[in-house]
């Protein structure tokens, strides 16, 4: 189901330009906690939730994790990452794909710490064990309920910024 | 973050038996929506809303969709795929591995069939297009709130059923 060929043709749009990652941006807000799924040197896939830097999405995201975490040296070996967004509560499900890039820079740490991150990091900002992971988001799809469908997908697909304008809906796909 | 190396060792717990079974029963429970992940043909992952059975958990999920639909041809190259259920307003993060298989059993759709999927099927059960895709669970993870934590993991290890007692806390491991 809610894929592009499972719905009539005139429930799927395509948005472009900037006017895409503000659609992701509006639908990102609020959802403070992300999956990010990772894949594994078997083939399975991984998935566990991670903090959402509380700032408009631009096309890049960036979390703070522990550099010896499960996942890094999941990315070390696939630099594929999908990280799925849901609001069951208003029906919102957005799915973005990106390339995921492990950093240790000090001045980006301190630039993305907040106090919630002394959950996982009670030594602060300093503590040599964090790691930045920078995921820079390729495409994106996002579904959201309207009255005749139980959800309505939209593609956005992040390219160079065309500046054309193009029809923007309730379901549709994004050039940026 | 919320990986069983980034937390305490008594924030990490095993879940084992049928009581594992039981913990993600409790936890996707009014949970009607899940996102479903896939590897393309490209390496590259992508995820879509599925609507979720109404019934316990029990070790594998059933989903409706259609044969034409992009996962099937995805599933058809890499049976790997993983099921992700969010609950913002509780706080609650269940992630469920699993191997796929799809098939267009016709008794199987109708048992399953229930008139939301109407929405993607306006022709009923009969619809030659209708593919089911049944999910066999091989483990999962999953995360809780508490007052401590932002979120607190467990893992899920679906297996021979021991029938050992083992003790269930907010976060473990489970074997089934």
């Amino acid at each position: 189901m809610s894929e592009k060929n499972d719905l009539h043709e005139k429930d799927y749009k395509e948005l472009n330009g900037v006017e895409g990652q503000k659609k992701i941006a509006e639908l990102a807000k609020g959802i403070h906690i992300c999956m990010m799924t990772t894949v594994s040197a078997n083939g399975e896939l991984s998935s566990r939730p991670m903090a959402v830097q509380d700032k408009p999405f631009d096309g890049t995201m960036w979390f703070l994790t522990s550099s010896t975490s499960e996942k890094i040296g999941e990315i070390e070996q696939d630099r594929h990452v999908l990280l799925t967004f849901a609001e069951p509560s208003d029906s919102k499900y957005l799915s973005l794909k990106g390339i995921a890039n492990v950093s240790q820079d000090r001045g980006k740490i301190k630039e993305l710490w907040n106090p919630m991150y002394k959950a996982w990091f009670p030594n602060g900002p300093d503590d040599p064990q964090i790691a930045v992971l920078r995921v820079e988001i390729s495409e994106g799809d996002y579904w959201e309920a309207s009255s005749s469908k139980i959800v309505m997908m939209t593609k956005y697909l992040a390219a160079a910024v065309t500046g054309g304008a193009v029809p923007v809906g309730e379901a549709g796909h994004v050039l940026v």
